[in-house]
């Protein structure tokens, strides 16, 4: 099929008809233009260009996914109820509903990308994204000084009087014209050097590693042939449970490309990282899943590329960092250890590893470079937000957290640093809560509760019927029922108000969020006394484990100065609402930062630093893990901690302010 | 089939005819033994025994090589004339002619292996097997100290209050229990360090290498369950154009276990590297030259740990030395521009190569560790020589000699070393000789001339009719018409001798070595004068290749205080002649030393010995190459030399003395 980007191309779907094809369909963000006859159905006229867009109800108009805004041109197109008038206004259609009457210019909605939609979705400009690196302010910390350079050599060509091995004549090159000396290189750059040499007249740009410390001198990883200096492009990956993230970034320009992400294909094999422990321990489910993760790198990388124009042996090399199961499974190593007690990885420090022996489809030359664990639970993904908040050279006492089903608390400065895991479990990811749900479409995520009616404000992600309740969205609804006195502090519902909201059910009391006719399925979305149970557990893992963190240190919440919050979920949760229900501990609101993708964040950082480079395992060493398990007054603490906000109300003293407020 | 080794074991053939089988039938020096029927034929006893002998007529008793030795017992055998007197007396029967009597046992000769038996025949006490290396003297030099390095480690298991990873719990063991620190290692022994740790309750047994230069601590190569201490082995192999040779070396005991060789299966390609590299330049040539020797090498490798009971996993490393061609190959190097002006290598000294990547079966932790070269046609063949016997270190003013189809010469001593490659051309090796061959069985190796009736008395290979001549046949032939007074100091016969052993042929007169009827083919056998034009300037080539790199740095002939002579040639050579001739420079017989193989020599070395695997570069590079066509002087000496034994005679002064005796 005839489709081109950015230009249009005659396109005969009936020619056996003669249909007149004169109506030009441009569908963006690709820029692809097709031609169609008048009245075509515009899902189909997509299907023809090779353009994706969910439809699930087969062209019904029943589904509304395959939603697409209209941007110019007219479009023959029934209004059904599936489209709200705000969506109308903005240019909303259901593409399978919509006739084709002139040429349009018709936008593809990330949403209508089903899945991978999610992963985009952006909130009151913070995203999901990973937060932009500024390379300027790099290079004014000194800190933008990639480890991989490369020199351009023009050497002579051999005669009989001067004709010694042509490794050493580039060798001899790098020494003269570049200072390089004695420099180790990687085997398989030989099989081409002859070839590349001659290939431009002896001129040839090495690529140097500068960052691998044990060595003295440069390592050359490339050679190429002619003058590559202007290209030169590195790949930072964070592998995450859920998502893996890629990163392009052109060191020869200093910049940041783009990004791209895709759902981590093992997650077919299990959700979470106990359960591809579990399933790697299964005849072939180590390798299964080592593939599966390449494969979805593989599939990102190559859509970034293509995107970006770029050769793949344009790459020098990639970083990566991801937590300790997940950098396991990436590099093949059994993982069955870090699930049973006592919790031991095979390694902190995973040595430099040929790319194409992880599956990966780059060249020879690229190596992979990790981003070092400390432990178990505490992985190279916690390193890489200690690494790119600076957290190991503040002087500020401060806290770092990454909320998920495993809360990774850092603590310390740049003399020492805490760390520690805290068995929060999945609540705050939708897990074991009766109407839990991951962050999609249909889940709430605002709401608030009047203190006079009881009845809630809502808000879902993609503005729908509600279908449940997502993480930060259940931090909202308990803060909203704790103001509104709902709620008592030991996490029981009042049981002498008059209102059909709040209940007897199956577990304990629970509140009724949205009867039935106002979901998406056939029943009331509740809030049980059970789910609030599971939310005081794991706020209260996480709180525990502060206080645990700075006892042991001999220091108190008192003493904290910052809070530096990491992960998807450190940007979608309201921080007033975590400290109302006691998450998070109670300092002024402009102690807490944000660092996005701290993991992706890393990673890209060890790629344009060669200081973070040769720092992080020093980095990682530096961090000295607690089992908290093991740590004499976790238990005590955790337990204390069971209560809303806190069973000691004098560490949230904004807290009391608040309830106080809400009530008057 | 059930056959056992070492015992008895019933074999039932001819199950459904009843046969008694009663008799048995053990072959040596396999020790395997099989049960049949009396009267069994014993090449088909042979058969069913899966014991390979060679038999090229079908069992009809013309060809000759199915030859057995009875050791004891009866077999009913005729006699034929493919069996001397003395082969009869010395139990050699024709397998495929003897009946089985009684129980018998036979043994079946290297020579009856076909080809392979030319890699081990011996002769007055020198074969082409690799010399025997003294590792008593190696110790008492202080040399024998292997850069591989098993220690045992103990550690105590994780704790929930210690567990740190895998990795760090052992670099944390080698450094308190063996000094070890801040050691490097090779990713793939991450794989199964979890599993290994644990095996044996947390002892293992680490291998280092100490060997690395560039790292300032020890690299891990390897770590196994227990203590292995005691079992600890390592492969050097020198790939020869013709010839593989394996030798397998037991490092905890400091012991040489045994040795292997198969002919090289690139044979196949073509005979020398010239069409090696040529065939390199076909679709696909260069991969299948490089699966080609990597198969060979994995056959005759597991046929000697097969041998020794070993397993292949018990091998901590590969050492390798080959001419410059074959290293190329080896590696998967393009060898192009080896064979054109200006003839460069890629590269002299090859980085770190994992085995399994070059196709060598065997596990991932083992490496490959090759002698360096120094030019296209002084390879690591060569610089093994200059190591193994001591060259570099040596006060003596020192000529090296490989003879072959590029004869190599390196000349200096502990100060300095001069080498070059001499386009000697293959006549040494028989060709370009009309009745040139390889010395296997036939070729005339042993030849007097009676000075009175020009008759010669000849001795071949395997004391057969002869079918031609090989290379020290051909010296050996060329001194005895010296002797003779046949051939005058220009290469031509005398004309003036009624003798029918001396007549005109198609290339200038011609010596009739044997007549057609005593002879393996229909023609006689003669060298002629075309041949002895060959044969001056392929010793011219050598000889003014001695003189130019002498005269290049100032010296002469006369400060030559040793000769060491190396590969095959050199073991074979008869001395005397060779110098009669004009090849080798007239120095006092108790100056030439002999290294056998000295390429496989050099990669056993560099395995038993730390500081070789260190300094072999070192050498390489102090090695100072001489292309002979671009050095002044060359071709007039090469000129010079065109003479038998020399133009000037002063340089061959026992030369004179012993013709003076001939003719006495």
């Amino acid at each position: 099929m005839a489709v081109s980007t950015g230009e249009t191309v005659q396109y005969y779907r009936h020619i056996q008809n003669y249909n007149i094809v004169d109506k030009k369909v441009t569908f963006n963000p690709y820029g692809l233009t097709i031609e169609v006859g008048e009245g075509e159905n515009l899902l189909r006229a997509a299907l023809q260009a090779g353009v994706h867009i969910n439809a699930s109800c087969g062209g019904e108009g029943v589904c509304g996914k395959c939603r697409i805004i209209l941007e110019s041109g007219e479009l023959d197109c029934p209004r059904s109820g599936l489209l709200t008038d705000e969506d109308w206004d903005l240019g909303y259609r259901q593409a399978c509903q919509c006739r084709i009457l002139t040429d349009v210019v018709v936008r593809i909605p990330p949403e209508s990308l089903l899945d991978r939609r999610t992963l985009t979705r952006r909130r009151a400009g913070i995203g999901l994204r990973p937060s932009p690196i500024d390379i300027a302010a790099l290079q004014e910390e000194g800190l933008y000084n990639p480890a991989f350079k490369k020199r351009l050599v023009n050497l002579s060509p051999p005669t009989l009087t001067d004709n010694v091995n042509d490794l050493s004549r580039l060798e001899a090159g790098l020494a003269h014209q570049h200072a390089v000396e004695s420099l180790t290189l990687d085997f398989f750059l030989l099989r081409k050097l002859a070839r590349l040499m001659r290939e431009q007249d002896f001129q040839v740009t090495a690529t140097l590693d500068f960052s691998r410390r044990r060595f003295r001198s440069p390592h050359l990883t490339n050679v190429e042939a002619g003058d590559t200096t202007r290209r030169h492009y590195a790949v930072a990956v964070d592998i995450g449970t859920t998502t893996v993230w890629v990163q392009l970034l052109d060191l020869a320009k200093g910049e940041i490309l783009g990004h791209a992400a895709d759902y981590n294909s093992q997650m077919s094999y299990g959700d979470d990282v106990i359960t591809r422990i579990v399933f790697s321990q299964k005849e072939q489910g180590l390798q299964k899943l080592q593939r599966s993760v390449a494969s979805t790198i593989n599939h990102v990388l190559h859509r970034l590329l293509k995107r970006h124009k770029l050769g793949v042996e344009e790459i020098s090399h990639m970083t990566v960092a991801a937590n300790t199961t997940m950098t396991h499974l990436f590099y093949g190593l059994d993982p069955k250890f870090i699930r049973l007690a006592p919790y031991t990885p095979t390694a902190g420090s995973i040595p430099l590893m040929r790319a194409r022996d992880l599956g990966l489809e780059v060249p020879d030359h690229v190596f992979v470079y990790s981003v070092s664990s400390v432990s178990s639970y505490v992985g190279g993904d916690i390193v890489s937000g200690v690494l790119a908040s600076g957290l190991y050279k503040e002087p500020k006492l401060t806290l770092f957290i990454d909320i998920g089903t495993n809360g990774e608390i850092v603590i310390g400065n740049h003399q020492w640093l805490a760390c520690a895991a805290c068995s929060a479990g999945p609540a705050f990811e939708g897990g074991g809560i009766r109407f839990g749900m991951r962050a999609t479409e249909g889940a709430i995520e605002e709401v608030t509760v009047n203190p006079d009616t009881f009845e809630p404000m809502l808000l879902t992600i993609g503005m729908v019927k509600p279908k449940g309740i997502c993480g930060s969205g259940l931090i909202n609804l308990l803060a909203a029922l704790m103001d509104a006195g709902l709620v008592l502090p030991n996490g029981k519902f009042r049981d002498d108000l008059d209102t059909p909201r709040v209940r007897p059910g199956d577990s304990g009391r629970e509140y009724v969020l949205a009867f039935a006719e106002n979901t998406q399925g056939d029943q009331d979305i509740v809030l049980t006394e059970a789910d609030i149970d599971n939310l005081m557990r794991a706020k209260g893992a996480m709180f525990a484990g502060y206080l645990t963190l700075l006892e042991s240190v001999g220091l108190s919440l008192q003493d904290l100065e910052q809070v530096i919050l990491a992960g998807a979920f450190g940007n979608f949760v309201n921080i007033d609402n975590a400290i109302a229900i006691g998450l998070l501990p109670d300092l002024p609101r402009d102690c807490y930062h944000f660092v996005g993708n701290a993991s992706l964040l890393g990673a890209t950082l060890l790629a344009l630093s060669r200081e973070m480079l040769a720092e992080e395992r020093r980095v990682a060493e530096m961090m000295t893990n607690f089992e908290l398990s093991e740590t004499p007054g976790y238990m005590n603490q955790y337990i204390a901690a069971l209560f809303l906000p806190h069973t000691q109300g004098e560490y949230f003293p904004s807290v009391s302010e608040r309830l106080r407020a809400a009530k008057g």
